[in-house]
C-alpha cells in the first residue's frame, strides 16, 4: 500500500505531465500552421479564414509575436466565457449537454467532499484502529491513507453510525442533483426541439419490414398503405435501395483517387523520375509499374463499373429493400404514425421516427425482423463471452509474442533481440502493449457488434456501443481491480459464493484499493484529458496530409480532421469516475478531491474542444441523457451495496436492514425518473407537434413541403454528397477523354476542354 | 417415501371422492329446485324459463323421472358438443380462451408423457442404482417410485444423455406448442375484436392527470385540449365525479333493503308476532326494537342523505376528479390518441384505452401520478413481506388458538375441550384450519393490494392479483415443498448459498418430492375440480336466499349467483400443474399421467361450467394470454435449471454447458413471442380501426355517435345501473309516501298509487 508521500509523488508526476501537455498545447495552438488542427470548427463554420498571406513566409508557419506567448493561458477564460445558449447554437445540444455531465460531477461531489472532509475524515482519523490492525496482521500492509479511511474505525464501533448517516445524506444529495439535472436537460431538449428550424426528420417516419405484395412494387405498396391508413396526412415517401455495393465502390474510388494525387504530387516535385508502385497488397510486393498510369486506369475501370452498378440498382426491383421513409403533411401526422402500431402483425410495417438524414445507418435498413432477434441474441452471448473471457485470446497473443517466437519467425533479429536491454524491454512491455492495443481496438469491436445487431441510426449504434463498453469497464476495470483475477475467474468465484457474500468480498477490498484508484484517476483521468487537448494524432495526420495530398484550399479543408466527441468511448469511461467517487465517498473520502479535479479539468478542456475543435456528425438533441442518468444510479447502488458488505464485516450487522433500504429507495427513484422524464427523450408529444405545425402554417402558408423533402432521404451515394461525387465524376470524364486521346495518339494530349486545369495535366500522360 | 401401493391407495381414495362429487352433482342438477344453481347462464340469457308449473307440486322441487337418472353422465358429451365459435358467441372470448389453457396442457403433456414413458422409463428402470443407493444410505428411504425416476440412474452414467436429449426435445415441443397456441389465440382475439359490434370503448380513451387550470373547469380544459390537439377527431367527453361516498351509500341502502325484506317476509309468515332486531353491530346486541319500523326509517334517512349527496357531487366542482373519458369521431382517432403522448410532461394528460364500461374501477380514477408510484413501491415491499413472512402471523394465530388460550377466554368450554378426542381434534386440526382460512382469504388480500396500486380497470386488477398469487404459490408451494422450511428460512438459505448451489439444492430434492406432488395433484387438482362442479356453496346460498328473501321471480333472479371464472385464483393455481409437469417430465415421468388426468378433467368441467353456469362480468378479449404464456415459460426455465442442478450432482458436470443453452434459448423464445404477439394484446392497430370505421361509415351513414356514447361512461350510481337503482328509487318514493301517510294517519296506509303492489304492502305498516 502506498503511503501519503507516494501519492504526493505520483500526483506531482502526473500533474507535471498534464501541465507539460498543456504548455505544449498552448504553444502549438499559436502557430498559424496548426491553426486548422486547433480551430477546425471555426473553419467549418466559415468564420475563420487562412492566416493572411502578407508579411514574410515564415509567419505562415510560426508565430513570432512574443506578446502572444505571454498570454499562454488565455484560452481558459475564453473557453468558459461563451454562455450556454450561444454554446448550443454554436456546437449543438449534444455537445452542450455532454459537458454538463462533468458539471454534474462537480455538483454532486463538491458538497459531498466538503461534508465527508468535515465529518468522516475526523471520525476515521480518531478511530484508532490502524495501530491495532497493523500490529495484528503484519501481512496486510496498511498505508497512511488508511488512517483517513473507514479501515481505521474498529469493528462494532459506534462511529460507524456516522458512515451510515452519511450514506443516506450522500444518496439523497445525489438523487436530488440527478433529478434537478434531468429536469433541466429535459427542458433544454424540449426547448431545443421546439425552437429547431424545419427539418426533414420532423415530418418523416421510417417504416421497416414492408410486407411483399404480389401485385405491387414496394413503392406502390407503401403509398397505398399510408394513403389509406393516414388519410389527409400522407405526403410522399422514398424507398430505400440496397446500395451497399455501390457505396463500397465509391469509397474505393475515393481511396484510389487519393493515391493518384499523392503520386502526381510526387511526380510534380521531381519531374525527372516517374513514380512507381507495386500491384500487390498495399503496394508492398508484386510487379513494379508506373504508379500514375496504374491508378488512372484503375479509377477508370472502377468508374465504369460504378456507373453500371448505379444503373442496376436504380433499375432492379430486387435492389429495393422492404423499408421506406414516409413523409407526412404535418409534424402531427408524423408523430401519430411514429407512435402507433399500423397492422395486426407487429413485425410488419414497423414505424418509428426517422433519424435525421446524417444519422441514418443505411446498411442495416434491409434486415428482416426475425433475423434482428437472432442477431441480438447472438450478440448478447458474444458480449458475455467478450467481457468474461477477453483475457484468453490476449494471453494467447501475449504468449506467442514473446522473444522465442519472434526469434523463430524472424531469425535475423536474433542478435538484436538477444541484447540484454532490448530483451527485458520486450519482455516487460510487449504484453502490456498487446493489452493496450486490444483496449484501443475494443470500442471498434463493440461498434461492429452493435452494427450487427441491426440498429438503423448512428446515434443508436453509438448508444449501444457505449452500453457495452460501460459493462466491460464495470466488470473488468472496477470489479477486476477490486477482486483481483480475470473476469472469468471472478465469475466463477461469484457463482460459487452466496448472494450475501458477494457484497462482502467487494466491500472488504474497496478501502484497500483506494491508492490504486487514486493513481488510476491521475494517469487515466488527468493525463488523458490533457492529451485530449493536445490532439497529437490529428496534428501529425494533418501535417502529413498537408505534405503529401494537399494542393488546393479545398484539399486543405478536407485534410482537416475536426473529430467529434467520441461519446461511445468517453461517456462510459467517465462513468467510472462517478462510480469511484460514490463508492469511496463514505469509505475513503480522501479520494474525492482527485475526482473533483478530474471533473473540473475535463469540463474546462471539453468546453474548449467543443467550441474550437469538434464537429458533431449528427444531432440527437441529448437523447443520451437517460443512459447517463441510469448509469450514475447504477454506480450509486453499487456503492450502497459495497458499503453494506463492508459494514457487515465490521460486526455492525444490525446496520444491514438500515442500509438495505437505500438501494430499494434508489431503485424507486430510478423508476420515478424513468416515468417522469424518459418519454421526453423517446417520443414527440402531439401538443408540441401541433403548435409547430400551426405556427408554420401561419407564417409560411405557401410552403411546398414536398419539394422541401424531395431529396432529404436519398442514399448519399445517389445524391452523392452531391458536391463530392460530382467532382470525381468530372475528373473521370476528363480522364476518360484524356486516356482515349492518349491511346489514340500514343503520346501526350493537350489540356482537354472544360476540365480543371491543374488536374487534367496529370492525366494527359 | 411412499411406495407404489401407497399411491394406488391415495389415487383410489381421491378418485372415489371426485367420483362421489360428480355423482352428487349429476343427481342434484336434475332436481328442478336446483335448476337456477346449475344452469344460471341460460336464465340470464333468457333462454331457460322456470320449470313448468303443471303437475303435482313435488315435481317443482324433485325430479321423479327415473329415465333421467339412467343418463347420469349425459352432461359430459353435452359439455363437449358446443363448437368453439358458438362457445365464443355464448360465453365470450375470455372463457373460451381460458379453457384452451387446459387443452394446451394436454397438447403439451400427452406427447411428452408418451415419449417419456417410451424412452425415459425403461432407461431409469434398468439403471440399477436403486439397490446400491438403498444399501448405501439407509437413512434416506427410497420408494418404489424412485425405480422409475432419474434417482435410479447411477452417477456419471451414460444413460443420463437420454435425459439431456429429452430435456431438449421437451423444451422444443413445449415452445412449438406455445408458439402455435399464441398464434391461434392472437388470431382469435383479433377476429373477435374485428367482428365485435360497435362498443363505446372502441371510440373512447381514458385521460388521467388533467392538469388544473385557473381559468377553466376540468371539463372545459379537456374539451379545449382535445379540440386543439386532435382536430376533426374529438367528439365529446365525460368528466368523472368522485362518487365513492355516494356509491357506499347506495350499497348500504341495498343491504338495509335486503334486511327489510327479510323481516317483512318473516312477518308475513307469522303475522302474530312482529319481528324485532337490536340496534348494535349485526343486530347482535343493543336495544330491542321493531325491525320493520327500524329498517324502514333507516332506509328513509339514508335515502334523503343520498339525494343530498347526489346533488352535492353533481354541483360541486371539487367533486370532479382530474380524469375524463374522451370520445372520438372514429376508432382511428381513438387509437391514435390512446397510443400517443399528448404533452411534454409525461405525467400529465395520460391517455390510454378506456376499459369497457363494466370493467372500469371507478374508485381509482382520482389518484395522482406521483402517488401511484409511491403506492406501487409500498405494495411491492408489502408483497415481498407477505410472500416471505406470511408464516409469522399465522404461527402467532396458531399459537394463540390452542387449547389453553381457548380455555382461558371461554372457560365454560373447558369440560368439552378437555375430552380426549375433542382435544386431539382441536390440536390436530386448528392450526391447519387457520392456514386454510388464510389461503382462502389470500386472493382477497392480494386483490386489495392491487386496488391500492391504483389500476383503473377490473381486468387489470385481476391480472395483477393473479401475478401476485402466482409468485406466492411458486415460492410457498413449489419451492416451499421442495426446500422444506418457511419461505423466510429458504430466503436466508438461498442468500447464504452460492448461485450455482441453488439449482443443486432444488434439483436434488425434486425427485424425492415426486410422491408428495402426486398426492397434491390428486387432492388439490382432482378433488378440487370435482368440488367446483358441485357448487356446494352457491347451492346452499341460493336455497337460503330463496327461503328468506325471495318473493318475486325477479328476486329469484337476483338470488341466483352464477359466479364467474375466478381467473385471478384459478389461473395461478393451474400454472402450478404446468410447472410440476415440466419439472418432472425428465425426472420422474410417472407423475405425468396424473397431470394429464387433471387437465382433461378440468377441461371437461370448466367447459361445462362456462356453458351452463358462469357469467363473466366483463370481456377483455383474452388479454390475459401474454401472462399465461410467460408463466409457462417461467415454469420451463425452472424445470431446466432444476435438471441442471440435479445432473451436476450426478457427476455429469460436462452436461452443464449443454444444458445451460436451454434456458438461454427459452428466454430468447420468450422475447421472440413478446415481440411477435404481445402488441396485439396491448395496442389496437390503425389499419383495423380504419377498416371498421370505413365499413361503418358505408353501412350506417346516419349514425349519431354522440347520442350513442352519451351515457356509456357515466358512473353507475348516476345512471344507477339504471334498472337496479331506479327500482330502489321507486321503492323509496313509495315508501316516503307511505311513511308520510302512516305518520299522518298514525295507522295503516292503503296500497299507494303507482308502487309495485307486493312491496308497498310491506311499507304500509
Amino acid at each position: 500500500m502506498a503511503t501519503l508521500s507516494d501519492i504526493t509523488v505520483s500526483a506531482s508526476i502526473n500533474s507535471l505531465s498534464a501541465f507539460l501537455f498543456l504548455v505544449a498545447f498552448a504553444i502549438l495552438r499559436l502557430q498559424p500552421m496548426n491553426d486548422r488542427v486547433y480551430f477546425p470548427k471555426w473553419y467549418l463554420k466559415g468564420i475563420r479564414e487562412n492566416p493572411s498571406t502578407s508579411g514574410p513566409l515564415v509567419k505562415h508557419y510560426v508565430n513570432l509575436d512574443v506578446r502572444m506567448y505571454l498570454r499562454l493561458l488565455n484560452w481558459i477564460p475564453a473557453a468558459l466565457k461563451m454562455p450556454q445558449l450561444e454554446l448550443i447554437e454554436h456546437a449543438g445540444l449534444d455537445s452542450a449537454v455532454y459537458i454538463r455531465i462533468y458539471l454534474l460531477g462537480l455538483k454532486i461531489f463538491v458538497p459531498i467532499a466538503l461534508l465527508a472532509f468535515g465529518v468522516l475524515l475526523p471520525v476515521n482519523y480518531t478511530g484508532g484502529n490502524f495501530s491495532i490492525m497493523s500490529l495484528k496482521m503484519k501481512d496486510i500492509t496498511f498505508g497512511q491513507i488508511d488512517k483517513f479511511s473507514i479501515s481505521n474505525v474498529p469493528p462494532a464501533s459506534k462511529r460507524l453510525a456516522a458512515h451510515i448517516i452519511m450514506a443516506y445524506v450522500f444518496t439523497f444529495w445525489t438523487c436530488y442533483i440527478l433529478y434537478k439535472e434531468y429536469k433541466i436537460v429535459t427542458d433544454m431538449r424540449l426547448n431545443f426541439l421546439a425552437s429547431q428550424k424545419r427539418r426533414p426528420d420532423q415530418f418523416t417516419v421510417i417504416v421497416r419490414n414492408v410486407p411483399s405484395d404480389a401485385d405491387e412494387s414496394v413503392s406502390e405498396h407503401v403509398e397505398h398503405f399510408f394513403r389509406v391508413n393516414h388519410p389527409g396526412q400522407y405526403l410522399t415517401h422514398k424507398v430505400v435501395y440496397n446500395a451497399n455495393k455501390l457505396a463500397k465502390m465509391v469509397d474505393k474510388k475515393k481511396d484510389l483517387h487519393n493515391r493518384l494525387i499523392y503520386y502526381t504530387n510526387k511526380y510534380e516535385r521531381r519531374p525527372s523520375k516517374r513514380p512507381t508502385t507495386k500491384t500487390g497488397f498495399w503496394g508492398l510486393w508484386g510487379k513494379k509499374i508506373d504508379a500514375i498510369n496504374y491508378y488512372t486506369e484503375e479509377i477508370d475501370k472502377l468508374g465504369r463499373e460504378e456507373v453500371a452498378e448505379r444503373e442496376r440498382v436504380i433499375g432492379d426491383p430486387e435492389a429495393v429493400v422492404p423499408a421506406a421513409f414516409v413523409s407526412f403533411r404535418s409534424r402531427w401526422g408524423a408523430a401519430v404514425c411514429a407512435q402507433t402500431q399500423q397492422t395486426r402483425n407487429p413485425t410488419r410495417w414497423l414505424t418509428d421516427w426517422a433519424p435525421e438524414p446524417r444519422d441514418v445507418y443505411w446498411k442495416n435498413l434491409a434486415i428482416p425482423f426475425v433475423e434482428l432477434n437472432v442477431r441480438k441474441l447472438v450478440m448478447a452471448v458474444a458480449l458475455f463471452g467478450l467481457i468474461f473471457s477477453f483475457m484468453i485470446p490476449i494471453t494467447i497473443v501475449q504468449t506467442l509474442a514473446n522473444i522465442e517466437s519472434i526469434e523463430k519467425v524472424l531469425p535475423f533479429l536474433k542478435p538484436i533481440v538477444e541484447k540484454g536491454s532490448t530483451k527485458s524491454f520486450i519482455q516487460g512491455f510487449l504484453p502490456g502493449i498487446v493489452l493496450k492495443i486490444f483496449l484501443l481496438v475494443l470500442p471498434m469491436i463493440l461498434m461492429e457488434m452493435s452494427k450487427i445487431e441491426g440498429y438503423v441510426a448512428v446515434s443508436d449504434l453509438e448508444a449501444k456501443s457505449a452500453a457495452k463498453l460501460y459493462l466491460f469497464l464495470l466488470v473488468n476495470v472496477f470489479l477486476g481491480s477490486i477482486v483481483t483475477g480475470t473476469a472469468l475467474q471472478q465469475l466463477k468465484e461469484f457463482l460459487n459464493k452466496s448472494a450475501s457474500e458477494i457484497p462482502k468480498t467487494v466491500g472488504v477490498s474497496v478501502p484497500m484499493k483506494a491508492t490504486f484508484f487514486i493513481t488510476y484517476i491521475m494517469v487515466d483521468g488527468w493525463a488523458g484529458i490533457a492529451a485530449e487537448v493536445l490532439r497529437l494524432f490529428p496534428l501529425i495526420m494533418y501535417h502529413l496530409k498537408n505534405i503529401f495530398l494537399v494542393k488546393t484550399d479545398k484539399d486543405r479543408d478536407e485534410a482537416m480532421d475536426p473529430g467529434s466527441l467520441l461519446w461511445p468511448i468517453t461517456e462510459p469511461r467517465l462513468q467510472l469516475y462517478f462510480l469511484l467517487g460514490l463508492v469511496y465517498s463514505t469509505v475513503t473520502p480522501i479520494l474525492l478531491p482527485f475526482i473533483i479535479i478530474f471533473f473540473a479539468f475535463a469540463y474546462l478542456i471539453f468546453r474548449h474542444q467543443i467550441i474550437n475543435v469538434y464537429h458533431q456528425k449528427y444531432e440527437s438533441a441529448a437523447s443520451f441523457w437517460p443512459d447517463v442518468n441510469r448509469r450514475i444510479i447504477i454506480g450509486l447502488i453499487i456503492s450502497q451495496l459495497s458499503l453494506l458488505g463492508l459494514l457487515s464485516t465490521k460486526q455492525a450487522a444490525n446496520s444491514t436492514p438500515v442500509l438495505l433500504a437505500l438501494p430499494v429507495l434508489t431503485f424507486a427513484f430510478h423508476k420515478f425518473c424513468k416515468n417522469r422524464f424518459e418519454s421526453a427523450f423517446r417520443k414527440f408529444p402531439l401538443q408540441d407537434a401541433m403548435i409547430k405545425d400551426t405556427l408554420e402554417r401561419a407564417t409560411e402558408p405557401q410552403l411546398n413541403l414536398k419539394e422541401y423533402l424531395k431529396d432529404a432521404y436519398t442514399h448519399p451515394v445517389f445524391k452523392g454528397g452531391e458536391v463530392e461525387l460530382m467532382d470525381i465524376d468530372e475528373v473521370d470524364e476528363c480522364h476518360v477523354v484524356a486516356t482515349k486521346r492518349s491511346s489514340r495518339k500514343g503520346s501526350q494530349a493537350g489540356t482537354s476542354d472544360g476540365c480543371p486545369e491543374d488536374r487534367t495535366g496529370i492525366y494527359a500522360v
